[in-house]
């Protein structure tokens, strides 16, 4: 089994109230890509670099089965950066700086030998790239995951919501939520979006856990408690790859899975957040992952008699 | 099987983004004794009213096996009143008016009759109030849980630090946990709180449903999303009805009980929101207890094979 990922490959410079670090390798499709290959091989990354992404982390990459035939590589730009600053809660953050650098060209080509792949990802990108990727694809993926953020919604909104067409799941935050349907519930607002074209709905509450809204049915997914959130940045994409990574090893993509993948996806991004960028994606082990999944199985485990 | 519980009767003017209620019969008690008569009878219930607390709902009250000796009623003073306004998240409010009445000079008495009820809930009250019925108790009972908010932490807390150690069960939101423990992390906070004298801790994250603490051990309840949050009011102390209702209907206080307990307080709180003040409480059938709780047993439920 196999997924295309498309996003950004970048560097990050992060400040929490733990520490900071100037540069660190970052972007959407780096983690998504960490998270789901713990799953499922090869992945089919599809992004945009410049001369400056460093060649051991694409060889990190490479040892973990993801192929980068679709990340073009431009040789006189720097690749995208972006850098920010979070709260205490660190729920909120401010963005410091932006440098499109290489992703204000970027022009997603899905290789020939990505075709077929039953499983995509778009990660939080401009939706017109996203849509682009669709319809390059000359079978329909099995199913289309799709990320996005508040930013697409106050810039591109006509465009996001083409995109919603032709996606099967969408995940946004809870903010993005009311602000994406213009509605304060979130069983309200799952509902209008829905409509919107996504059959399911995952809403992102951060410590808060998750919620799989699909017809009539709603799933409600812990977060773990976690002693310390050391750096928040790339959990959400972190939490896509796991959920779908999930999903095509076990090519299976009813309600009842989707849960699990979405277990999954929050065992992943409790890592995620225990240290500064990628860095605890990269020594992960399975071990280590099926004993967080069990956590997260005690945490909300309980029969009840009706007395 | 019986409980005691103390805490205030009360009038309350509410103001939501929904409506708004003049003069509405409330108090922490009034909804601890709603709650908890659906799994346990007698109530014993400890509070002071006026000369304008009405007929009907005293007598709405002793229909439901709700035991008022312990109710002082002062001839020439008025009940406890208390004003709010909610903001549209329904998370914060701000309290308008506040007039003590009666409950300045409440001294609470625990009758002969309650002697020997295992279970008691000192719902939120100042914290004096709260040791004067621990310390007048002959046997001990089997739980302590107790309820309190931050205004008695900024006012009171040596006298809170008192009843803590006396207690087993705390109850708090997030920003209580927080102030009490003045740690940030929930699981930090929570280590801080047990070591202050509860053996079991639970914080209420309001929408965010609820988490409990005991040793090394942590259970993470849902709350139900819901379509309409009408008047959060009494939310808190319907919560805590149905958790001690339920333990002394069951007579089980280990920590996989305790869970369970949750989930009916879960339940309960999340009828109480959808009128207001405890208008919703007064016609709920035992059918829609069940069919709910039932709904938070599929919300959370999945199973998992590691893959």
């Amino acid at each position: 089994m196999s997924l295309i990922t498309v996003g950004t490959m970048a560097f990050d410079a992060i400040e929490t109230p733990f520490g900071k670090v100037d540069k660190i390798v970052g972007g959407s499709a780096t983690y998504v890509a960490y998270a789901a290959s713990n799953y499922v091989q090869p992945i089919y990354q599809i992004s945009i670099i410049g001369n400056d992404f460093p060649a051991a982390e694409i060889d990190a990459l490479k040892n973990r089965g993801v192929e980068l035939e679709g990340v073009e590589v431009v040789p006189d730009k720097k690749s995208f950066f972006w850098s920010g600053k979070y709260h205490l809660d660190m729920n909120t953050r401010d963005t410091l700086v932006t440098d499109l650098n290489v992703l204000a060209d970027f022009n997603p080509i899905v290789p020939e030998q990505y075709q077929g792949s039953p499983f995509l990802m778009l990660g939080n990108l401009m939706p017109k790239l996203q849509l682009s990727v669709i319809n390059q694809m000359k079978t329909r993926p099995k199913l289309i995951v799709m990320d996005t953020m508040n930013f697409w919604m106050d810039i591109a909104l006509d465009d996001l919501k083409e995109v919603l067409k032709k996606v099967d799941v969408l995940m946004v935050n809870d903010s993005e939520a009311r602000q994406l349907s213009g509605e304060f519930s979130l069983v309200k607002a799952a509902r209008v979006i829905m409509n919107m074209g996504p059959k399911y709905l995952i809403i992102k509450k951060g410590e808060h856990g998750a919620l799989l809204f699909h017809e009539q049915h709603v799933f409600f997914a812990p977060a773990l408690p976690l002693e310390e959130v050391f750096d928040p940045t790339g959990a959400g994409d972190t939490f896509a790859g796991g959920f779908i990574g999930y999903l095509a090893k076990t090519e299976d993509i009813s309600f009842d899975n989707m849960k699990r993948a979405i277990i999954v996806g929050s065992a992943l991004a409790s890592f995620c957040v225990e240290k500064f960028g990628p860095d605890r994606m990269k020594e992960l082990t399975k071990a280590e992952i099926d004993d967080r999944i069990n956590q997260f199985v005690q945490l909300v485990n309980f029969d009840i008699d009706l007395v």
